[in-house]
């Protein structure tokens, strides 16, 4: 019973950004909403004279065949010595046993495509149906794939881009030009994307917000995916307030590290403000957009489910091609 | 820099229970004791309806190249279908990057390799330079390479076993007598193997005490491994007061977790007994065995720190004979 041993170049080939992967992710989120998932806290260890971190997720999820245990490494020295800064992978157990089924040597890709893709599910359910033109702050990895995971859920005609170096925001918008053939324009400031667009996603590690309230129009939807930690904001508080409705991936954990955070400490909102989770939207126990003229916002701080559900997918998809590792005899 | 991906035959042939294994595990026990470990708490998943948890443990330990996660299920419903309950794995993680060195697919045998080798280092220092006779309640792994493991420290001559169940016992002291080519003997309870040996190890999942104050005499060691958990219990509270010295792996899970726990609750010890990690022996900063008269105990729960220790001592004897991991092409 060796387990199975996928190449990051496996995973790749055989998950993407298509409805098949975010459905998955809904299935998750429908779960989590329904009380069907075990979730533990995240272990975090902190290495600060490595300027290091790593985080550990993982989530049960009832009638998943298996489940995901995610590490993730963060040490910011790296790129100092020509090293990427981040490292991880993946361990599925089985559901029935807790047997290694699989050890997912991705570098991190399924973690850029389930949180990509629940920007997906959150325009789903909540863009307007005719939203055409789709805006993103900021210029790494995730303005790119969130912007593509969009595709098949809405008619999207134009992007907008903006980040604060404008270099890195005309490549930004040149590749996702190549990767999707859509039209793209930066623009000189983030409240004229803010302004002019259907859709906008945050995708910054911003320490101070970047979107005002006063920049918000009738029928614009955000996916605010940047803030994942105590100190990341991206919104200032009262576009909350604004808000007609306040969406999010986890209550627990937004209240801890997401955008809601911040306006619950600014005491902007009360401590019992109504937080939706997406997955009481999928399953029908609450509405999503219920009109055009909505504001509606998704505060997105990446779960463990969704870490389980893209394992689960990829492993799938392999399952049966695969040979077990071999011992390389060594020793 | 694809990981290295080492297989439980390599794993064995590359580690075993010798002095230098054993020297790797001091380490981590003496930069335990000296501040020199960051090592957060366990990260715990239950999964009630499958009778089934999840342990995750983790220690970053300064000076060590790599630092371990080590992930171990336990899904006790398994034997009804054939399977062992037991899996799990561990990463290895560069100490200077975070990225993924290699992935030890070990099927806990470095855990049992841990786990002699602290109640080896317990011995070494605790123990009676002169002990003859080991005397170890319970029959199972832990039973049989305990005693194995004291071999390098201590010339053992005989062996007493005890176990419930008395078929268990005798092929345990056969399987010892096989393996080390020491004479054997079962004895009928557990009283008799302890006033009847110099070193006693305790190894079983009692959750009602086993060893009484009564039976303790001049000169003995006893190491208590078997307790990791809140509900198991090997030694009466008073075998703690009786003691004059007691040691333990880690003075936080001792309380949490190991025979002190049983000890305090009872309010038989007072929350400021003195703890001495069996670090601060091995550093010197604290004295171990005094005089042939002392009665010492060592408190074992199992520690990240441990892990650690192993997986880079293990690793580091396979290193440079591996090759990297091939993507094996499917997809």
């Amino acid at each position: 019973m060796t387990p199975a041993l996928l190449t990051e170049e496996e995973l790749r080939a055989a998950a993407g950004l298509d409805i098949a992967a975010l459905e998955v992710i809904e299935r998750g989120f429908a779960a989590l909403a329904d009380g069907q998932v075990i979730m533990p806290p995240v272990l975090r260890l902190d290495v600060p004279e490595k300027n290091g971190e790593m985080d550990v997720k993982t989530a049960y999820i009832r009638g998943f065949p298996s489940f995901a245990l995610k590490v993730s490494c963060g040490f910011f020295d790296n790129p100092k010595k020509g090293l990427p800064s981040l490292g991880g992978l993946m361990t599925l157990l089985n559901a029935e046993t807790g047997h290694v089924e699989a050890v997912l040597l991705d570098n991190g890709y399924l973690t850029d495509l389930r949180t990509a893709l629940a920007g997906a599910v959150a325009a789903k359910y909540l863009a307007r149906k005719n939203a055409r033109v789709a805006g993103v702050l900021g210029t790494g990895m995730q303005a790119r794939l969130q912007i593509e995971a969009l595709m098949p859920v809405r008619d999207i005609k134009t992007v907008l881009v903006w980040g604060r170096n404008p270099e890195h925001a005309k490549s930004c918008a040149r590749a996702i030009a190549e990767k999707t053939g859509l039209k793209t324009q930066t623009r000189r400031n983030a409240e004229d994307v803010v302004r002019n667009c259907d859709i906008l996603v945050t995708t910054t590690p911003a320490q101070e917000p970047l979107v005002k309230a006063d920049w918000l129009h009738e029928g614009l939807h955000v996916t605010a995916m940047g803030s994942d930690a105590e100190d990341k904001n991206e919104l200032e508080p009262n576009v909350l307030l604004r808000a007609d409705r306040y969406v999010c991936d986890s209550a627990a954990q937004v209240k801890r590290l997401g955008e809601l955070h911040h306006a619950l400490k600014a005491g902007i909102l009360r401590n019992d403000y109504p937080v939706t989770e997406i997955g009481k939207i999928i399953t029908g126990a609450e509405p999503g957009r219920e009109n055009d003229a909505e504001i509606t916002i998704c505060d997105l701080t990446g779960t463990g489910v969704q870490d389980t559900a893209i394992a689960v997918y990829a492993f799938g998809k392999l399952h049966g091609m695969k040979k077990p590792a071999a011992a390389t005899g060594a020793g």
